[in-house]
């Protein structure tokens, strides 16, 4: 698990597609910032994600992949150099993981993470839609406002919270979350609160139907060498 | 002349190319935020950017149109109907225009604005390369500081300053300027500040030697609805 290996690295999520998806993924991104803030893409065929993570392979580097097909999970392995081709691109996406370090060193305690479906719907792009999938934690009030604060100056790790409170109202299923267990009362001294999660796009792919997309198994993100607080408002 | 049609609402530079191009082009904008930070992305030969500006038409709404074919300037036109096929898309990119009433409202008060080309190389993107364009405003040392804080905050208008100071040092001569009147000397109580510029996918293109790119004239930019508070750290 990679999920806290590094803490005050930016670790990313996945995705990989053919180079004919490349421009409808990219602009689904550009549209769903929150979701898919990107921080690289990969020049077709090249596996070195040079500026985040010099000398680094997207084909063998991340613990395991995810391998989906025509909107199916297909399998999981540890390395993806049979997939890869000269026209496969890599997209790597600031995950929120990379910001609890920034929040405990606010003074708000790790708590657990989980990942909810909701039934908000992204903007579509090209062939790719599907609804937004956020990282919910649990917090007091004034932790959550705090959260806010700092994330809002983050958008390259999914910026501020997308909603604060009741989760029903975005769609969000507790009792059956996409990782982490299920819940079925949240203490009434904290309050929940959502990011949009860099594995919309797992959940674009499923939707979409997309005939090949390869990503990351969550807790096996790709560890770049950069630092959090290198993060500018965009990557430059 | 668009410049100061409206204050307070963006205006955008406009790039269109075909869909083939079209994933190089986002890319390159995707690896060179500050000089093509996109707030729009339309479908492929849909004419309107629905969450920009609904009900506008990118094909005629512009005062004049540039046409550029395998790096040549072609000729300028006031629309763009006969170009646009079901296969053209096109990118707004904020306008560094966009923030002078901003300025303007922090007691910097507006000066003329230069456009100069650099030395500075972008960072190539498939067949886009090239170097980067700026805008330069002559202000204080003290107005420089403060309009570096406020434009930091907006990244969709190219965000803080790229260079402050002696032109020399990235390579543009104030003497031939891309726009503006040429300056022989800078007055010694002003420092020239100098912020990215969306011209510079223009640059590009005859750099690159694009087949078909077709862009605004300078002072003909597409106006938006965006409000310029609106805008946030990434466009949503």
């Amino acid at each position: 698990m990679t999920s806290y290996l590094l803490p005050g690295y930016v670790q990313c999520n996945l995705v990989v597609l053919p180079r004919t998806d490349a421009f409808d993924f990219l602009l689904y991104c550009q549209r769903n910032p929150k979701a898919c803030p990107v921080i690289k893409v990969t020049d077709p065929g090249d596996p070195e994600p040079r500026f985040s993570a010099p000398g680094a392979d997207v084909r063998r580097d991340l613990g395991r992949y995810a391998v989906y097909r025509d909107g199916a999970l297909v399998g999981e392995t540890t390395d993806i150099l049979d997939l890869w081709t000269r026209e496969s691109v890599a997209f790597l996406i600031g995950s929120s993981m990379s910001f609890d370090h920034l929040l405990e060193q606010a003074g708000i305690p790790r708590s657990q993470i989980w990942m909810l479906d909701t039934c908000v719907a992204t903007r579509p792009a090209g062939k790719f839609h599907g609804s937004l999938v956020v990282t919910m934690r649990l917090m007091t009030r004034a932790q959550a406002a705090e959260a806010a604060r700092i994330t809002a100056g983050l958008p390259l790790l999914h910026g501020a919270p997308v909603h604060i409170g009741d989760p029903a109202i975005i769609g969000a299923h507790v009792l059956q979350p996409r990782f982490g267990p299920p819940i079925s009362e949240i203490p009434p001294h904290l309050v929940p609160v959502f990011w949009a999660c860099g594995v919309t796009p797992q959940a674009a792919a499923v939707t979409s139907k997309i005939p090949l997309m390869i990503s990351h198994v969550s807790g096996h993100a790709f560890l770049t060498d950069l630092k959090t607080g290198q993060l500018g408002l965009a990557w430059e």
